[in-house]
């Protein structure tokens, strides 16, 4: 891990940002694969689908439905003291999320009523990963906000083993939050089925779940033709300590992060310089025992960074400025610098908050947006499987008192038949 | 308008979509263009910005950058009784919208805690067309949510006239609005500004308002790079309607969503056969007298359309599949029929709420989705200027009470180093 000393730089966030340039994932191949998918599986549907899992994947399945049964089945075959555990955490995650709901609101002044109807979306599909990272936790994220929301109809989309199977857990996960209609598929050709539909799978009106390079280009793509989650980048953890934090704590959770992907980034912003330097070695040594030794290796040496600063403000400032999906604050008490979180996905609060126990079972989603879109995403909540529409009554009584300033507001604007909408009910 | 009676069909539904079918906007010339001219203002900034509004708005301007004074004057001089308008108007839209705030929530167990901050997005940018239609309403409809959000700094983009200004009422409501950052530039090249920033414009981390279909295809590339209010398709009203509805009402209404473009759609879906004959001659009628008769002409020619249904229930169930943007019940007791509405942007109430009194003065918010997109998308409000953190703690005392269940679940994701962070803490 890179250490840079930030406290005689002046202007210390274009340093920064120039350290963090992450390379754009985005690739012209990529793309074009990825449009040629979407082309395909409009036209040739179950049968692309099909064709693409024999060629991609090397597996034939005979149906792109998952039995009903085998669902049931893996749910009962689960290992027990592991479903306890996805019960609990299911139950958090449930609380939490029932606190997201938009307010309906009625402003009714008897001539004049205002009001805003909340209704799920009817039907949604789940993209879940397969291959190395079938994580039935994905299911819970994404499944139970869904079914607090009221959402009719969930669609799991996810592709299959080498024997053509779905992962046991993530199916045990399925029936767990009450979602019993899974297919098989993955990739880009997933994305397009549940988008556009197939003989076999009814199209669905938003998509969410994470996924590789080409399921996030085919979710760009789709979008606008149905709605999705957010666009996801490689993730990253910051761990904002002072001299105070343990250093094994702290590398053990930069750690945490760097195993997921080589792009993964992990950052600790320290106004502790010794800490730093503790922290860069503890990495090392703790590295060596990691059993994804090697991408965590790639991780760190790609990403992997140390901002010492001068001040806990500055800190947060370059925090605020990375707008991490992952925050740690590392400090004795961490409610103190709440207010100066500006732009973060999920806040760890202290040194026995470490990220997986948001990842996992507090309740708070883990779906955060990240590579710095938490200035403008949020993470994946109740509200984004509810929609409003908004309901707007006048009385003969008030559109008489109001109708000349809506004329003349429809004519300042050229739009005449806007304000004879208007004149003709009083002619 | 052709009436299509749907009273002898089985499949009613399926003859929706296809009497419906509107054409894909969507070109490859346009997204090839796009891409270019996204390319040149990320390389050249105010440069490419300054010879694009050269070249295809044949306009020279000194700088893109609109001066505070000239704003400020365009307010003071405005027309005094259209003020006045504007200012009811926007009072009517900030009632509204101030009720449309995320609850900040505190699940505060004192050894476990989790929160829900909520705070605005920091800076966001408004496209505002010009040409032909240069709309103050847009700007209110636009800035005063996000000023209710509490957004700090908002920069309006917009295209100069003929003589390299700004029309005085987008000017006027941008004053009355509070917003002062006002730049010059229109197309797909504005939203490539606002998105990425040049040496004139400061970057923002959302993109609100409407375009043309060079701006909506740059909304959808810079998507995830910034955040986008929503991608837009041509607009539509349906009005359902019983033999006791006034035809001439219900033309007229039609026809002023007719004026806004060729490819806007009127449908009407009415359980009176009668109706429907009267309600054809009537917008035959009537078209003759706008304005934009040629416009609206063609948008009834291509999609004005009559449904005759067997009952109001089946008028819903059309009314839910297209999921209008604007809706009427022309029905004398609407109120009774409003939990029939699944799918749709804002509903309109009874003969005297035509479309206009939301579109400029009731104080919901005109940005509705349109093309059948409301069964995914919602109207524009402040959530959309708003977003959330999560906030997670655990005391020592709580982590050690449920850490050999987080490390249980992340073994099984084969995540060890997500497990290593809890070990470590308790080693």
């Amino acid at each position: 891990m890179n250490i840079v000393d930030l406290r005689n730089e002046k202007n210390i966030l274009s340093v920064v940002k120039e350290k963090l340039q992450r390379h754009g994932n985005k690739l012209n191949e990529v793309e074009k694969l990825v449009e040629n998918i979407i082309i395909d599986v409009k036209e040739n549907k179950d049968k692309a689908l099909l064709r693409m899992m024999k060629d991609f994947d090397k597996v034939e399945v005979e149906s792109l439905k998952v039995d009903k049964e085998d669902i049931k089945k893996a749910y009962e075959n689960v290992d027990k003291d592991f479903l306890e555990v996805l019960k609990e955490s299911k139950d958090n995650i449930e609380k939490y999320h029932k606190n997201q709901k938009y307010s309906h609101f009625d402003m009714d002044e008897g001539r004049k009523r205002l009001t805003q109807k909340v209704t799920p979306i009817e039907r949604v599909g789940l993209y879940i990963p397969g291959g190395k990272s079938p994580y039935p936790s994905t299911v819970l994220m994404n499944a139970v906000p869904a079914k607090v929301a009221g959402v009719k109809e969930i669609a799991l989309i996810t592709p299959p083993n080498k024997e053509g199977k779905v992962n046991e857990n993530i199916l045990a996960a399925a029936y767990l939050c009450g979602v019993d209609e899974i297919y098989l598929s993955g990739g880009a050709g997933a994305i397009a089925a549940l988008a556009y539909g197939t003989e076999t799978i009814k199209p669905v009106y938003k998509i969410c779940g994470p996924g590789n390079l080409f399921v996030a280009e085919a979710k760009r793509k789709v979008y606008g033709d149905v709605d999705i989650d957010m666009l996801a980048g490689p993730s990253e953890v910051l761990v904002i300590a002072d001299e105070k934090s343990d250093p094994k704590f702290v590398a053990a959770d930069l750690l945490s992060q760097a195993e997921h992907d080589e792009n993964a980034a992990c950052i600790l912003v320290t106004t502790s310089e010794d800490l730093a330097g503790k922290v860069k070695e503890e990495v090392n040594n703790q590295l060596k025992e990691l059993s994804k030794v090697d991408i965590a290796t790639k991780s760190v040496e790609n990403y992997g960074i140390i901002f010492v600063v001068d001040n806990i403000d500055e800190a947060f400032e370059v925090s605020n400025e990375i707008a991490p999906e992952h925050l740690e604050l590392s400090l004795e008490e961490p409610f103190d610098y709440i207010d100066k979180v500006q732009n973060a996905g999920t806040v760890f609060m202290g040194e026995y908050t470490p990220e997986p126990v948001g990842d996992y079972f507090a309740g708070s989603n883990h779906t955060i947006p990240t590579s710095g879109k938490a200035k403008f995403y949020s993470p994946l909540s109740t509200y984004d499987f509810l929609k409003r529409t908004s309901i707007v009554y006048y009385s003969k009584e008030e559109l008489t008192k109001q109708k000349d300033k809506i004329i003349k507001f429809a004519n300042k604007e050229g739009l005449t038949a806007h304000a004879k909408a208007i004149e003709r009910r009083f002619e």
